[in-house]
């Protein structure tokens, strides 16, 4: 048996790791203990996890070893430590989603996910932080503190899942599973260098899930590698229709397109971007015309005009929530200023604007069905900025007139949750100051197979996945 | 040939007239000349159509009495006589919803349903008369005159369909098209002594028509018999998913259930209901029950706390219409005094509330997909009260406090609206003072063709069709 350091054990694919366990080659705890080390070491600083369940984690850990030594090996997530953003439902376990107003809140049910995940032999490592009530893009916490970016720790993770991808990042567990709602999975996924993918709507159960925006919100895995997130996924996965491919990580390279055709949707996702990130995402495609792929523009005119007016659904939907609740607004006070904010603007929106919003929703879905049918994927970039520095609120993009922060790392993600179409935010390259880099590849519904496998062929194709930040 | 009185020739069933049409016994001239004279005797004072075709109705007979000389019959409505409510869009005719702000619109196209008619041989008499852009269900227009109900003029006829429904009851044309939102259908056809059917939300296409509240806008006929509102219907209808049955007038009775068991909705549809109306529906039952029927008392339980929250949408929804036009507010004074004060409630919504609004309406559905698990349909009466009077706000039912006339016809129709199930309405009796008393039975899903068998074997043992008002 060769000795393996914390970092080796911490930074295994979930492949290479499950093949060393139901070898006997290394023992779950070994994992469990190399997570937890790092987690001891670099959470509080980095601010990654709300709860830390070391004894669980340890007890499930033994009773996989046991299993294992009895030949009971189960799938590829057996004895493989994971976390789980803090505002899926964990029977007995505190699920705070980022809030005051849920601090104590101990739910005596698991979320579909938490179950799916137990039941695949995962061995839950704690639940992570997270923007309050999902409601927010920087991963910024007025309650728990505010996740850092790895790469630059005065620096945003990105969120709303943000201390899930920070986790993931750092090898305090090989996957986390997370929410996104308007980009939560895939920018911080983006910012912090790891995949993250966004399933079609419906694929992955919401029950149990605190909601945000329930016609938008969407579950899937972040993980450092393609094959992880899809072994994540196949875990977390309900049916798919009748006539559709399930992801199956052992044979992804099958659900290659014969000729690989990818939409550039020049108008709306290459306007006011980084340069830097702009180059990276040309160098893709130039990585994918080599691998054969053809790269065609695809219009989607309708997206400029219906993107904002679409926006008042998630805040409308948000606000019903808390408002039914019966949190917002009498517990008002016990919010962040920016998502009391929201609440606020939810609760005063008119219904004949959020039918306005479901119009432009349609408008939207139209844009894309129709681009789709050309093409297998678009490409784009996840965030048209690198992670802008905590408590920062504008930025400047390319010397043009100062934005919104959070309205930036919004823009290019926002078009999936209307559509609900899968989106994964893959890294592809850094920044000059060594920021990472997200390409996003956005694929028709129930297209999963088929999107990971175009990921996973850029993937190998370049070297971004075994890039690690150093931790001081 | 047999010397047929101008009465007989406007009250054949459709079948009696189709069989005599392709025989050659009667000429579409002689049918359309005899709907032309009664139109012309009593439209005006009973406020039935706004426009009358006459000269197109005569060409169009003479074309078809070519087309039956030659041996090209075409199906049952071909050389029949009909009306369309003015919220259809027809080609060149003007479209007026009722409406003073579409007194002057002359579509370029035709409605969906409008060609469908066309493609069968029927011939458009003219456009009916209705509430305001079918937003009420009296039948009063401030800008047209009320339609006036044929068995009793100085009471409304209901609406919103109200010119269809005293069409159709008078023998001015055979059968006619009208749209319900809350009741439109059911309400005129049961006030007036009619059938009225209100399929399955979609099965009848939406194009073209003058929207009230998307979501909620069904399509169907208006007919004095339930084979004759079937073959309307088969002309008009989309197409049913696969595994459905599609309803053939032909072989209606085939779809009769092995084991007919009916719906007793207790507690909603049979309070605060006209003592003389409560006596026909249970007549009915018996009725049914003598043709074999198992009679159960079935809940829906969230139905009455639901219902009222429900309405919120079609409100929000009819005002999104009204204000993305410009109609509202910039034409405000243009409106009635009711139009405008629902646009305004309208206007003034919340979204939280019309998302409270989705999920009562999902509570609703709940009840009635639960309901219809266990019988084939609900038997209900169609309305509480008897037509009121012109001009009636308030009425008293049974001794109790008075109540809003508006509010009390439309509750017992609306629920259907809600589900988008499939709702009939016929007749069943008349109090004694000679007003007509409807009966509604409520299917499941696509059920139109067992719906209307058990809505046909209750007519055969009945004699309530062939009651007539007469006019003076």
């Amino acid at each position: 048996m060769t000795e393996r350091s914390e970092f080796q054990l911490a930074f295994l694919s979930i492949e290479q790791a499950a093949r060393l366990l139901r070898r006997r080659e290394i023992s779950p705890v070994e994992l469990v203990e190399a997570a937890l080390a790092r987690i001891e070491r670099w959470s509080p600083d980095l601010r990654v996890f709300l709860t830390v369940l070391a004894e669980h984690a340890r007890a499930q850990a033994k009773r996989a070893e046991r299993e294992f030594r009895r030949g009971n090996a189960r799938g590829p997530l057996h004895g493989i430590p994971v976390s789980l953003k803090d505002n899926f439902w964990t029977r007995g376990i505190r699920t705070t989603a980022g809030s005051k107003i849920l601090a104590d809140f101990v739910p005596e049910m698991d979320s579909d996910v938490a179950a799916a995940l137990a039941r695949a032999g995962a061995i839950l490592l704690g639940k992570t932080n997270m923007h309050e009530f999902a409601y927010g893009i920087t991963g910024e916490n007025p309650h728990y503190g505010s996740s850092r970016n790895p790469w630059a720790p005065e620096r945003i993770s990105g969120g709303s899942s943000g201390g899930s991808a920070v986790a993931v990042t750092t090898g305090m567990g090989f996957a986390s599973v997370g929410t996104d709602t308007g980009g939560s999975i895939r920018i911080p996924a983006a910012l912090c260098g790891i995949v993250g993918l966004k399933p079609t709507y419906g694929l992955v159960s919401n029950e149990g899930v605190v909601p945000l925006g329930i016609s938008f919100d969407h579950v899937g895995p972040l993980a450092r590698s393609v094959t992880d997130a899809c072994i994540v996924l196949e875990a977390i996965a309900g049916k798919y229709p009748r006539g559709e491919t399930r992801p199956n990580y052992r044979v992804l390279r099958r659900n290659w397109p014969r000729r690989l055709r990818l939409g550039w949707p020049k108008d709306f996702f290459f306007e006011r971007i980084n340069p830097e990130i702009q180059a990276a995402i040309k160098g893709a495609a130039k990585e994918f015309e080599s691998l054969g792929a053809r790269i065609e523009e695809v219009p989607l005119p309708h997206l400029p005009d219906s993107i904002d007016r679409a926006s008042n659904l998630v805040v409308a939907e948000a606000s019903y929530f808390h408002e039914s609740q019966g949190y917002y607004p009498s517990r008002s006070e016990d919010y962040g200023d920016d998502v009391r904010g929201h609440l606020e603007w939810g609760h005063n929106l008119r219904a004949v604007d959020y039918l306005g919003g479901i119009e432009a929703r349609r408008l939207v879905q139209a844009d894309f069905d129709a681009a789709l049918a050309h093409v297998d994927a678009i490409l784009a970039p996840t965030s048209p900025i690198p992670a802008p520095r905590i408590g920062e609120s504008q930025v400047r993009i390319s010397g043009e007139r100062e934005t919104n922060v959070r309205a930036e790392l919004l823009r290019l993600t926002r078009p999936s949750n209307l559509t609900g179409l899968p989106a994964i935010s893959i890294p592809c390259g850094f920044t000059q100051d060594g920021l990472p880099i997200g390409m996003q590849l956005i694929g028709p519904r129930w297209g999963e197979a088929k999107l990971l496998a175009i990921a996973l062929a850029y993937e190998e194709a370049t070297d971004w996945r075994n890039r690690h930040p150093v931790l001081s």
